[in-house]
């Protein structure tokens, strides 16, 4: 079995131990959720300031162009590019995940409706984040075309030749299974669907390489394993080969070939710029740009790799420690295969727990100072824990801890304790 | 002639004097550009700074709940409520005003199909801002309307039994006219219309009430006189009547019912709530929502009329001045009429300045500190000098000065100076 000691060793040889220090991380907090919201990276709180004061308070509308706020979108996508296998120039940082997946579905079945006609359905996962779904289903009955939604397993079958689009989030919210994206992208490929791609989850979490999958669109988040802040703005990808042919109903004035000419009649940017609308909120995207800087600091330490490594190693290592210190009391939903397991290890109570136990573990694990989160089940899918481990700012002793915890919340029955049942999670 | 002192001495008896410290503004500048984007309120600074460093850095994902996160839309939207003549809960403040205009003609066109199916053509401005005619040009290209562009003075023959949707800005963002609110919404709705107003030159500048008017939908802008930051979020507003009857395509998972069920299929929340789409950045929305503040502020020195009696004050002053220590050297763009007058004055050079000089005599005038800004003008438009007079922080004097500046550099033909020729703006 691990002991403290084991963990405080492989601490200590840690090539990325160092990158602990880009955060602030609050004392007594052990963090296992920044696949939900991550941590606020230490130079952030000095950029967000100098944005405030100088930029804005100071200087003043000269800013767009002294400092570049206009060109901060494309400035920030070049920072997430190299963390999705997208080039330089391919990737804008803008609106919502949920905004963003509403123009790139838009530009897909525009695609469709140009090269293949006959096919009017997306096909995505029932286990999807719902926001994904909505937007389908609300597409689809914009364009009198048909979401059909599977299981992870009838993916490959579902593919007909009625598929125009194959939408699916590359590590699931909830379970954390990652999909295979090249094999899935060749899939929908030989099958005649185009493939788009939610990184929610995956972006600065594990590799990604949407140039080499060969991929048609995707889009993430920019306040989970990006670091960006609370609500960060988006971003989106299209491949360069349909960049230029992408339409969108989102024809804002920023995405338009001219911004500054305002003259009536759409114009398109060429490339990515056409995927942007409206003026973004500029002190969210310049926290996010700050953030970014993480990787380039982490890539002195290693390099997505690496930190794919130890991320693997630390949901290891949580799996065993679970294992081993509360035995048969979870079932594990995250795969224990290294290639279909994202950043985070996802646990149901089995019937060793009461029945609803699930909440009220969480929020006793929260007050013993270790924050993972609470997804609710419903017919089809079990109440889960969740514990998401960022490779970047979480050590080996942190996972060692989070299991005795939840060790201890077992063995003292605190989720039987009236505080930790009262209220539904929101988060 | 008014004189400095007699500029000194209406300073002296404004009552909203007092609000100018509620703002940081830089030492030597005029700031005339207000309507593009507001200055900084002395409070947000340090609001922002907690949001960064506590509320995301110390209490992470439980400021969700814990710092009310998730409400944030509704609650700045309450406080923008009483700017725009709507009620409590009405109004939600999320996304750019480009995807808000989205969603509200959207809207428009779904209320129209069902009660009016023959109408199927969007008219507005050909002047209005051009985003709001790329939104409405690239919507009627998905649901197969049309987009007619006509002059302010053919809009009330244009509403013909065609017309589903009247989508006008309040005040123009290049001649400050502004229209009759009620008017304008009644001659729509007797044509069998549905009207959209687009508020970004006029929520927090001009007097506005959207229930008054009985109008349909509006929109606005969080960054120019709501003094929100740059790119600060948006606002959208539907009437009370329509709200629950709205269906939009941003079907996000901010505007479902139950947004933590995380179960497929879109139900949308009721009221105003189902506008909202994507999680919001936070750190800019919390920027306007301190922002916001300054209009409660206000309310203790005046009213919404205290404001525009102030506006008119400052734009009639600018006017006389410019006329009296320039004269023959402009046209006044902007009406000489008060119910026709937003918060701005603009200017378009006369035969006795060269050609082109409207660039130059902008950027003279930024230089010695005089903050406006350029439109250039096309075929149909000529160029103009803009000036945006905030009542919140602006004295008289700053007035005469300003006024002053611009003799200065037409008497020095500061226009002919090579630096002040070079690039195009971009604001």
């Amino acid at each position: 079995m691990t002991t403290l000691l084991d963990c405080q060793r492989l601490d200590s040889q840690d090539p990325l131990r160092a990158l602990r220090d880009l955060f602030e991380l609050p004392a007594g907090v052990i963090y296992l959720d920044g696949n939900s919201l991550g941590a606020l990276p230490r130079a952030v709180p000095a950029r967000v300031a100098q944005v405030v004061a100088q930029e804005w308070g100071r200087d003043l509308i000269q800013s767009w162009n002294s400092a570049g706020w206009f060109d901060l979108p494309r400035r920030v996508g070049d920072k997430i590019a190299p963390l999705i296998g997208a080039g330089a120039g391919e990737v804008v940082a803008a609106d919502t995940t949920s905004v963003n997946l509403y123009k790139v579905l838009s530009a897909a079945l525009h695609l469709a409706a140009q090269d293949a006609p006959g096919r009017r359905t997306i096909v995505s996962e029932r286990s999807n984040f719902p926001t994904d779904l909505y937007i389908a289903e609300a597409l689809c009955k914009e364009r009198g075309c048909i979401l059909k939604l599977v299981e992870p397993h009838e993916i490959a079958a579902s593919l007909g030749a009625d598929v125009a689009v194959l939408m699916l989030t590359h590590v699931n919210y909830r379970t954390g299974a990652m999909h295979d994206m090249a094999a899935v992208t060749a899939a929908a490929h030989a099958a005649g669907a185009l493939m788009v791609w939610d990184l929610a989850h995956s972006a600065g979490a594990v590799p990604v390489d949407l140039t080499g999958a060969d991929a048609d669109y995707a889009v993430g988040c920019g306040y989970k394993y990006l670091n960006g802040g609370p609500g960060a703005p988006a971003f989106v990808w299209a491949h360069p080969r349909h960049v230029d042919r992408f339409w969108q109903p989102l024809a804002g004035w920023w995405g338009h070939a001219a911004p500054f000419a305002f003259t009536p009649g759409y114009q398109p940017a060429a490339g990515i710029a056409r995927f942007q609308c409206g003026t973004q909120p500029i002190v969210s995207l310049s926290a996010l740009d700050c953030a970014l800087d993480v990787f380039a600091e982490a890539e002195k330490f290693g390099d997505m790799a690496a930190l794919r490594a130890k991320s693997l190693a630390l949901t290891d290592l949580f799996i065993e420690a679970v294992e081993q210190l509360c035995p048969g009391a979870f079932t594990l939903v995250t795969p224990r295969e290294h290639a279909q397991r994202g950043s985070q290890v996802c646990l149901t109570p089995t019937q060793q727990l009461p029945a609803g136990s699930a909440y009220a573990i969480v929020q006793a694990l929260i007050a013993r100072g270790v924050v993972g989160d609470f997804r609710a089940g419903d017919a089809a899918q079990p109440d889960i824990l969740r514990f998401g481990f960022t490779p970047l700012y979480l050590s080996h002793e942190n996972v060692w801890q989070a299991a005795q915890a939840l060790r201890e919340v077992l063995l003292n029955q605190e989720y039987a304790l009236p505080q930790f049942n009262r209220k539904l999670a929101v988060t």
